[in-house]
């Protein structure tokens, strides 16, 4: 039954994502808040998107580069060199996004007729990023339960995944992963040395393919 | 201490809410989210800050009257008059508009080192809006509490008092309804028949407050 509509960033978990529960998904939601990859990201989103004939929606939120604080929105220089799992990378964090962003596609949702929100949070983004949590999560989608006439539920299967099981996922469902962005910097090329490359390196890696990015160096 | 940031309409409750607890609010925001009315309501909001010497932001939301269903987004014409009991006044939700709105100003006031996000939130509107629900404020509070490092909260006082109550509170400070803006048709004038205006009319009444309202007939 197409009763959800899935937060679609262009990266590989939620493209994952879409491929896995394509017969689910009526509508696919991408975010443009002013990140460095946003234009990279954007459109492997709407590749995917017009590859599987699922409607596609792109909503503005630049006011987020003026407003919030992080790495991620003030340009390729600011992002750290470094795996997750340092201190520094802290500074990408863009402060309770994935409520942001399951907000208003729980409206969106809401407004046409569907009842679920999916997006792609997983196991190996919780130490760094609270909104990525099970707890979070759970809350979440108590919050948008009580705030609908449509008791609204949210749907995401891979919070206890990690990111190289995930890619296992399309490795079998034959995801095209040199259509995904993931690198923070927003160069036309992935660079090959931030915190999400060396993420995006290694889940491959542990999935068994060989990896189709482009880097830089 | 100015720990809190204010979800600011320029209407009654909002308004009142930041007099009465202007001590702890450090930014008021309000969203222009294409609704009728928002040129009068927003215009009230920018008033009261620049008479507190509060900073105030207004986030453009454009995109909720392109994909959202509510009579609210759709023209003056399709606003119905009637009583906020009467069922055709559900035409008028915005799905989560609330949520939408918390989140948005639970990840600004967390880019601002602040602590709480508060909202006007009242009794009488419980039975039309499931987002301004006890029920639905708990569960957010939960979200923004999990979901960032600030272990953010929201205050939500109004969420059982009436809207005559609340202006009672306003009468006490000192508040002038006549810089307040409660019509969903987006006159130049309250039009002084539908259910939010004679929502306003009958919570000045119970206050004891001499109507300041110009009304269009």
């Amino acid at each position: 039954m197409k009763d959800a509509a899935i937060i679609l960033s262009g990266g590989m978990d939620s493209v994952t994502m879409l491929y896995e529960y394509q017969p689910d998904i009526a509508l696919a939601i991408s975010f443009d808040y002013g990140a460095n990859h946003a234009a990279n990201e954007l459109s492997f989103a709407k590749y995917h998107c017009n590859a599987l004939g699922i409607k596609h929606l792109i909503i503005p939120l630049k006011f987020m580069s003026e407003y919030f604080k992080s790495s991620l929105l003030e340009g390729g220089d600011a992002i750290p060199e470094a795996s997750y799992n340092e201190d520094n990378m802290k500074s990408t964090v863009v402060p309770f996004r994935n409520g942001i962003m399951l907000s208003i596609a729980c409206g969106i949702a809401a407004s046409n007729g569907l009842k679920k929100i999916m997006i792609a949070n997983h196991g190996g983004d919780h130490d760094l990023y609270p909104d990525c949590r099970e707890s979070f999560i759970k809350a979440m989608d108590r919050a948008v339960y009580e705030g609908t006439y449509e008791r609204m539920e949210i749907f995401a299967p891979y919070t206890n995944l990690s990111k190289g099981e995930i890619a296992r996922h399309g490795r079998r469902l034959g995801v095209d992963y040199a259509k995904t962005w993931s690198c923070y910097k927003g160069g036309d090329k992935h660079c090959g040395h931030c915190g999400t490359c060396e993420e995006r390196k290694a889940a491959l890696r542990e999935a068994g393919i060989d990896d189709p990015t482009e880097y830089l160096n």
